[in-house]
């Protein structure tokens, strides 16, 4: 079957999917590793023929499950023994999608016609019709778009709910062709909200986003303390954050070494537990910064999506190691990467996923861990519960959450956040041009800081002529940040910074915690508006680029240019 | 015996020595191994016994010889068996250290008083006396200036011919204090010029100094072709070229790890003979740029002070492996770092030498190679004969040359170049506040690019609008380039080069040839001044800073801001 015809499982053919025929329609999302033709077909083989009822699926015929059984039953088992999530309709109000005078009406039968290129693609949401072909190109979400071609758009939406936003809903509605007719509106008050079993959260996080949520701490928490409180973490989803009602042991992930192996978590006990003190950062963070240049696609992060933590585990490399993976075994394959993917689901049961270089799992200095605990309690839900990778010094989208299953491949993976996202670009590529296969995707991360303490407009006193200023450094790859630079003249002088000992302490090339850094920071004489300026240097001496513009990305990501925060003195 | 007394060996006690009961005096330069209190005692007490006459030492009572014998014999026996260089006056003109009207007469007797600090410091040059108490703290060679404590500083001078430039003249007459007495006054044309058995180099190398010789080749030259010539590659030499007169087979270095060994270049070429392409670059080059913010010390290099050459020998670590070396026996014995000394001598004896962390060592990936080939050719003298480390990724001045000694430690080398040079600073830093033992020796170099066509101020013929313009981009540590932004409108618009495969197809981690790129660069039309702007991105997603200004430091080196050339358009 061809990904072209793959990719139309629409929103309007999941709603009149015979459940009982389903057949294997699953969005391919990686290149099964070694001889096996695709993952998607593996899974479908292995899990198809178990009965849905076994695995305790709630929510009768929501759209949810519908959509996991047109995906030939890969949503269904891909949950394992998480719980499913439900859909349902948010209730929010809001003025896109409403009926607009003057445009053609058109019936669900003629969008649903309109499913492909050739025949253009249209969508409808809430009581729009819209022609977006000439947008699938430039989806940031690539052609998971086509997954609502023909049909409509609004249950997807309920999933990556980030799409609700006043931006993109404009952006949609230059689209708009026409109304769709009324008795055609789908009306889904029966399904439930798959973001109804989300975790209570601590109320200090800020949510970038609800629904997946996102959220960061403010910055003056941030660097309290060396160790990142687990309530104050980051959070970065991407989907509804699955269910896990244990007993722990029982947790299982399926490793696709040389063949298929399902480890519990008590196998993975078994290995002795190491740690590793790791700052994690979202690629993401300070986007903020980068999007006062021009305008990027992303969650509005402030400096606090990072955290550094105690992570603690089964050493990968050990467990590969006991799966019969070796320098030989490894070059004989033909191997180059590692794939992940977790047990959060899209709608149409793809799940979150991502790889890493094979280079990074063989290299013992690598500290690669399956973490169960946090700071030396069990993970929390949101922190990937009740099991996640550890990859120090690289992105936290490799970092993956609710570890499904690992595998093994000559190929990169094909996934979404591998492929179409987390990839930095020139600063003249946009929407317009850009090609993502031509930008390898982010791993280790490159230097970066900022000022936590004071915070932007805020009002200070000096101490002896000086403003205390507090804020973190770090560097991807293990680099351990030598030096912090802060200046309060524009760069006109620069003043070092005391770097806190958690950080200077590490062995060279495992730097994987972050650097809080201190100082009392001379200002001008007189100033009343001082704009403090912070850069850091690593320990192969790259330091961070001076102005967002010069590093700007569509995507805003790796947001690493100097820090600056203006205050006034009072 | 305490440091500050050793230090107190000047060309005065020289000249009085008498050579029969020379006693140890000599400098320390690096702290021995594991249990052993002094490399040079350990010298001592193994080569003073040795009659000198054997080592066919030659220029009779030369200054040379004289400073090697005060040394306790080192520097005779540091030789080894390559032929050493002795010493003459270079006849050159100048106007300083000339008899000045008005200033006190001393004698050297006198001058020879003034060896410290409590009875000030003074020196004399030529005709000069000089009292330089207040420099030694601020000297960019540390407190090897104390060598000519109480006494002359030419014949030092002679060595570091480096100092031989107007500015560190015209700042060394600002300490003249008077003159010296007319009998006093050295005759030292019996001596020869340590120098004088230089190799002889290709044209096309431009010298920065030539004594000791540094020199590059033109940036044209340079990117012609992926592998460097041998005859083209730049020469970073810090001290007179030592000559080896074979067989090969008999060349020796000493190993110190458990014990002492000497292995021969018979016992070294026993091992499997492996190769790495690998960019060597020194820590100096661009400094021209970087100097243009304000001045620095240091030799002035343009963007041709590095070059790629397949490099061919033993690797180190099975050598190690060979002698004992294990992970276990490194942490047992507390080792941290791997010490590297050459056969290229000052004029006390003492080798140039460095050290790198033992991480890189102990790591099969560093692919750290003993070289005696350089592009399938045996190394020629400038580039090391006959043996060399070659420590991919990392600064050229650890990749030592003429290898006479490899040792492990607990410490890092504790030699000039180790703790007094080779380190990044904050641009408020200056000689009046550096404290070298605050900042960390460089070692993995961070990103660079430079463009090598068109040159600075040259006419270009645009092709369809564009100026062809190509270059090269590196990273240390094995980070490779992935992307090159070239911009003719000051960074408004960016467009991407192309990479040169030899670049790309390397393995992850690995990366350590250089990248060379050529774009034909779009210019604003109707422009006549353009100037051309490139940035080089590595796998980290680290990127170089923008100006020279916030990364200048006072020794000029990591010189990676953006490289900037202006053409005029014909």
């Amino acid at each position: 079957m061809a990904l072209s015809h793959l990719l139309r499982v629409t929103s309007q053919h999941l709603r009149i999917a015979d459940v009982g025929s389903a057949s294997p329609r699953r969005i391919l999302v990686s290149v099964f590793p070694l001889t096996k033709p695709c993952q998607g077909q593996q899974k479908n083989k292995s899990t198809a023929t178990k009965p849905r009822s076994e695995k305790g699926y709630q929510g009768g015929r929501s759209l949810w499950s519908l959509i996991a059984v047109a995906g030939g039953g890969i949503g269904v088992y891909g949950l394992w023994k998480m719980r499913e999530p439900v859909l349902a309709l948010s209730e929010e109000e809001d003025r896109w999608g409403k009926f607009r005078e003057g445009l053609p009406t058109y019936s669900m039968a003629e969008v649903s016609k309109h499913s492909d290129k050739n025949s253009r693609i249209w969508m409808t949401y809430k009581e729009g019709v819209y022609d977006v072909t000439d947008f699938v190109e430039i989806h940031p979400g690539g052609e998971r778009i086509l997954m609502a071609a023909g049909g409509s758009m609004d249950p997807f939406w309920d999933i990556y709910a980030v799409h609700k936003n006043p931006a993109v809903l404009d952006m949609m509605e230059e689209y708009r062709i026409g109304n769709l007719q009324k008795e055609d509106v789908v009306q889904r008050s029966d399904s439930a909200d798959p973001y109804s079993k989300e975790p209570v959260r601590h109320p200090a996080l800020i949510a970038a986003s609800k629904k997946p949520f996102n959220a960061e701490t403010s910055s003056e928490l941030l660097v309290e303390t060396f160790i990142t409180s687990n309530d104050l973490f980051y959070v970065r989803n991407h989907m509804p954050v699955p269910t896990f009602e244990g007993p722990d042991d029982k947790y299982e992930v399926m490793f696709e070494v040389s063949s298929e192996k399902t480890l519990t978590m008590a196998d993975i006990k078994k290995l002795p537990k190491v740690s590793v003190t790791a700052a994690i950062q979202c690629a993401g963070n300070r986007r903020s910064d980068i999007a006062q240049v021009k305008p990027v696609k992303g969650l509005s992060w402030g400096v606090a999506a990072i955290g550094n933590a105690v992570w603690s585990g089964a050493s990968l490399l050990e467990l590969m190691k006991n799966l019969g993976v070796t320098e030989e075994f490894v070059r004989q394959k033909g191997i180059k990467h590692v794939h992940f993917e977790g047990n959060d689901l899209g709608p149409d049961g793809t799940p979150y996923g991502a790889s890493i270089p094979i280079e990074f799992l063989m290299n013992p200095n690598s500290d690669i861990i399956l973490a169960y605990e946090m700071n030396g309690k069990p993970l929390s839900r949101d922190h990937g519960y009740p099991l996640r990778v550890i990859i120090p010094g690289v992105v936290g989208a490799r970092n993956v959450k609710w570890i499904s299953r690992i595998a093994l491949s000559p190929e990169e993976y094909q996934g979404q956040w591998q492929q179409r996202d987390y990839k930095g670009f020139n600063p003249s590529v946009d929407w317009n041009n850009v090609d993502f296969s031509q930008s390898p995707a982010i791993q280790e991360l490159p230097v970066t800081s900022a000022i936590c303490i004071p915070k932007e407009n805020s009002k200070v006193k000096l101490k002896k002529g000086a403003v205390p200023v507090k804020g973190y450094a770090w560097s991807g790859g293990g680099k351990k940040i030598i030096r912090v630079d802060v200046s309060a003249d524009n760069g006109k002088t620069w003043q070092t910074a005391t770097l806190d000992h958690g950080g200077l302490d590490q062995p060279r090339g495992r730097a994987w915690a972050w650097t809080l850094w201190n100082i009392d920071l001379e200002v001008p004489k007189g100033e009343k508006e001082v704009e403090i300026l912070v850069k850091a240097t690593d320990d192969n001496y790259n330091t961070q680029p001076e102005s967002s513009a010069n590093i700007w990305n569509l995507r805003g990501v790796l947001s690493n240019a100097y820090h600056r925060v203006k205050v006034t003195v009072a």
